[in-house]
């Protein structure tokens, strides 16, 4: 993919991944917040990427942010969620927000340096707006799944008022009332800082409300959750497109077949060769659809609010189209890649199982028995999802 | 896809298809050659599409020619398997033959409007290049699997000099000594008329052998087993679509779902819903991998003598990856779909089964098992295929 | 499986194997009624195999009977079901009758050499139950899917009163008013008879009427459906097994390998004899459940009224694994058979498509999907199915 | 299964499994040898359990033991493999050994209660058997995968002579010259202490080579890698069914489905109850064809030396086809599991992928690729799998 060659974040972006290749199976064994990673992150730049140039970023097309989502995924799918969620909260300040809150944010992203963190889950319920003392609201409750709030410098949070309605605000993290636990153990994505963030009347004042036009207020707002689901999609194909690539090597190291194969080594075993096969025509389709979703993501992204209904329902069938190939591949891939590199590589010290661990997890995040379900009465019916946080 | 609207090719194409859909299960039952069809194509004027616009063609790209082949093979892939080989032996000659061998059969073609059949198989060593008595050869034995050779004007005929060279010639179907052998009678794709043809020292004058450059002679002419392929590939999604499509119309016309099912309608019910949505995800995968290959043959085409081994093997790859992809999954669409049609469409009036018949059939073409072996190869190896007629 | 030597049918059924064999294809292409072969099963004496010994019978387990069933099915699965549900009728009249009925309709059978076809539907509930002249019944209405109704000479028939209430009756076919249609032609299964029977106002006697103790009247009474479930799994483990053998046949008469196999022969390629293995697991899983399953009907059958809700439960949960493992199996190997026969095998002389459509058609008899669901209903929440003429 | 019914082992083996079961997942945390365990399976005295009467064990058939060893798997798949592979280390006596021999280690393993470890690796040539001072050899080589030598009493160890003949001895633990490393750290099968044990010039007397009959010396003597197999499709089962277990508490302890889905509980959703469905097909014919080969087993077992080259070819397909049905039982429901217990059950906290991690490792004790090639080149060719230390 030419689109990413000579641009400015191609140099910094691979120093990265260079960087986090070498750490990544210490990170997974260790689990917890990856400071020193982030960091690198902060500096790299790359947390301005999706910010349009007249905000100071690079502007960079949501297709081309996520493909080095994927690319992150295929080293450290636990740094390439917090990277894609960053972009995503900044996404929905654009879809959510007003003209001034959108400059203010953006602006203040790229001239601070911030990196957001994520604690708007519109499943939990628990977390109430109380009226304000004199206007705006206080949030109070517990939120789980925070993916990557700890280490970040602005959330944004969601809440239910007293009639049952999701508000969404931003606040910095370090505002009083605002804890993020370290919590977050999990038997994959083990650095996504997912953990809990407890509210206590945290003050939002009117103007840190995204509720004009407000959540999932027209067709183009309702691009949020696809690009969420587009996000995850991405994630999988780079943790298959990882696992491949371990398998590979392990592979190209090994000098003897197994005992009863007649191939000279490993490589030119008939079945091990298989595999290989079967692995690529999984990834590459679920590539394809990868792409090919954010080509219409993309496209509709540009039509902004004059986007239709009809349009936003065929981005959401490519994206949940392309999302079952990403899970069922990366999960093949993650799982099958021992079949082709052996008992010896099943060491806690190469921490192989952590890609499939990880796509495991992941592909938890919304079931893709519903997913399918949706591309059925697609195909069926005729019937696009209904927009809602998850479709 | 919008490449085909407004061109010349789209009302006839549009007539052609909806005249095949209403008899392609009669045709089905009845076997033997579609001679009202074939005439149907000769009148449509499609089997000049591919033919460059300077020898009175259309000059369509290779990607729009295949494209019309998916369409055609979504409602009869026997007739598009012909029309797809009437092409082939165009390409067969652009690709291994001179200028003006070129120039003269390409302009005869829209001239006399011929219909080419398929006499080429070098795998059948049976047939042999005697010398001819002043000069050339004289073709002698049986050939096997000669697609469309029947009610054909031209035929590509292959035979092995003493020396086991392959050679190819172009002969009129009614020159002395051959015999068209009315002897196709398979499980599927049963009227692609790929039955025998008989050499009987059939004289083969020297301009009309394609040797010059001649077969597999560059990896510019190396391109034409991975038309070839590609050709599968279209025919194999098509069948999927067209199955869909079947079933589909079967079960939005059903009133009563099972009776353990809480569903209204069968349209309603979870399980059949869940299975149109694996179609689905099938299908559409195996479409843009389609896609993505024929816009790699398309560009290596152009480069023609330019075309480098490495980018031919990239191309092959590409090809290979959809040819997979579409076998399986036009297959698991085709058996899949009575699961959601249920026990009464399996009367023989409705010929469901054609689709699973004729896919099975085709993705036998040269083993599936292999061509996921090259894909291994690749991914494993680095090694791209090893050009051949089936590679 | 030593159960069935030195049986007296074991000679007769050996001779009725060869003699199928010979003939399938054939039949498989001409459709129709198999006189003769149905002829040949009066004559083997086999119709009278389940009978008890005290009315003249063989006297055979039921998964005995099973078992020949499986054996036929790898032959003829549409002689293996008219045969099959031939003792289904018997066993109906054993379940639902009286003593005085069964004595004298299992006697009759043996006596009269009485062939049984099938008119009962309950899921059509076009056919009424009239009320009769004096007494009895007037059956009146059309029935669809009558199994081996053609040239019978008694018959199972359903219909429902005016209260809806189900009622089974005994008839000669040739009774008055009774017309079997030859409107049987399917995809597969195409010697099933499965055809249209006409009743117009065909009287039923009291004591033809199987309603002391009744459908479904008991646990032992709900044996009838898992009887009419086992059999459709062995003969889909039929299919499977008929299919791998005719497969072999085709693999080792074949000389060459593929132009890429680094084999010797066909049967010595890797990927090859790697089908097989996949092909063997498959039936051999599924043949093992089928006989489990018998085992468990042979034991319960022997309880008789004695039998307990809960027994019966467990023997529908084994009889259900047994069909959803053995319609998978059937499918998988009559569907990939053909990669490890290739091209040539896809010739209409040899049929070998008949496996795919025979299993394909039987496998629709009631949902796969709604099989999986009960056997999940009985792991996650231990509930066994609830007894209806499916589960 | 009512056979360990009223068997002395019943209580303690049910004993046992409670205590395993609720500390498993910290041993899967903490990983190390679980010296505790084994001193509860010490005093348990199921180590006498294949023991023969005459020697004071408990005579029980090898179908019972690895029964136990599945059941066990279900809790503690390393803490099966363990108890297993003592057991294997006494068949290998009375396969390879002299009666008396046999009669001093098993008399002593039931009177001082012996745990038995494996030093025995015939894929790992790099331990030498050196001439002994006087007579006997002195093993002196690296060890790798010696499951259960840590804290084990006795050992069985091979070694190459200069001839390359393997010669296997017995020899208590604790000799000079022996190491058991702690080095054993892996993603699964984490209590199996199959690590390093280091041979330097260990001195092992003539009468404690088992070399009369010696390795594989007869039909009879080559169940030991019959033996081996059928324990390892124990453990994939039996991890299979415990990941079923606890997956069904998972969706049992949920009271929220999914939002898009309709049904009231989880445990009511169609597609988590299909997804149970599927569990369950694939468990219960991996658990009969368990059941089966150890039928067989039993019986060649109870032949002797009398077993034919065909018996035992005949157990090997049953022993391989039952390894590869449970291999892939056990990981598809490891893996899917989480798609009915969703994304709350990946914490690390349940370290619910233990079971992935368990089965992933175990089933590549050899390679599953080539027991398939096995059951097809029996399926195709009907050759049994030669006779090796893994077939």
């Amino acid at each position: 993919m030419s689109r990413t060659e000579n641009a400015p974040w191609t140099e910094p972006l691979d120093a990265l991944l260079r960087e986090w290749a070498q750490t990544a199976a210490a990170r997974d064994k260790s689990g917890g917040t990856a400071f020193h990673e982030r960091d690198l992150l902060r500096k790299s730049g790359l947390l301005r990427l999706s910010i349009p140039a007249q905000y100071g970023g690079d502007g960079a097309l949501w297709s081309t942010t996520l493909d080095i989502v994927r690319r992150m995924a295929q080293v450290d799918s636990s740094l390439a969620h917090l990277f894609a969620f960053h972009h995503l909260q900044l996404a929905t300040i654009r879809l959510f927000g007003r003209d001034t809150q959108i400059r203010h944010w953006l602006s203040e992203t790229v001239n601070q340096g911030w990196f957001w963190g994520n604690a708007l889950n519109p499943l939990d319920k628990s977390t109430r707006a109380l009226p304000g003392e004199t206007n705006g609201y206080l949030f109070d409750g517990r939120k789980s799944f925070c993916s990557g709030a700890r280490d970040s410098d602005q959330l944004l949070a969601s809440a239910f008022d007293s009639d049952g309605k999701l508000l969404i605000g931003v606040t910095p993290t370090n505002r009083a009332g605002i804890t993020v636990l370290d919590d977050w153990d999990n038997m994959g994505q083990r650095q996504t800082d997912s953990g809990t963030v407890i509210f206590e009347r945290v003050g939002i004042a009117p103007d840190e409300l995204l509720n004009d036009p407000g959540p999932l207020s027209s067709p183009f707002a309702c691009l949020r959750p696809l690009l969420a689901q587009a996000i995850l999609s991405h994630i999988y194909v780079g943790i298959g497109e990882g696992a491949l690539q371990a398998a590979r090597e392990a592979t190209l190291a090994q000098a003897r077949p197994w005992i009863a194969s007649q191939a000279e080594r490993p490589s030119e075993d008939p079945y091990v060769i298989a595999h290989y096969g079967d692995f690529w025509v999984a990834l590459e389709g679920a590539r394809l659809l990868a792409e090919r979703a954010m080509q219409a993501f993309d496209e509709a992204w540009q039509r902004g609010l004059a986007l239709t209904e009809s349009e936003r329902g065929e981005v959401a069938i490519a994206v949940a189209t392309s999302k079952v190939a990403a899970a069922r591949a990366g999960l093949e891939v993650a799982s099958r890649m021992f079949d082709v590199t052996g008992a010896r590589s099943t060491t806690a010290a190469l921490r192989l199982d952590r890609f499939w661990r990880n796509v495991r997890v992941h592909t938890l995040h919304d079931p893709i028995d519903y997913k399918v379900r949706e591309l059925g009465d697609w195909a069926l019916n005729g019937r696009a999802p209904k927009p809602s946080f998850y479709s």
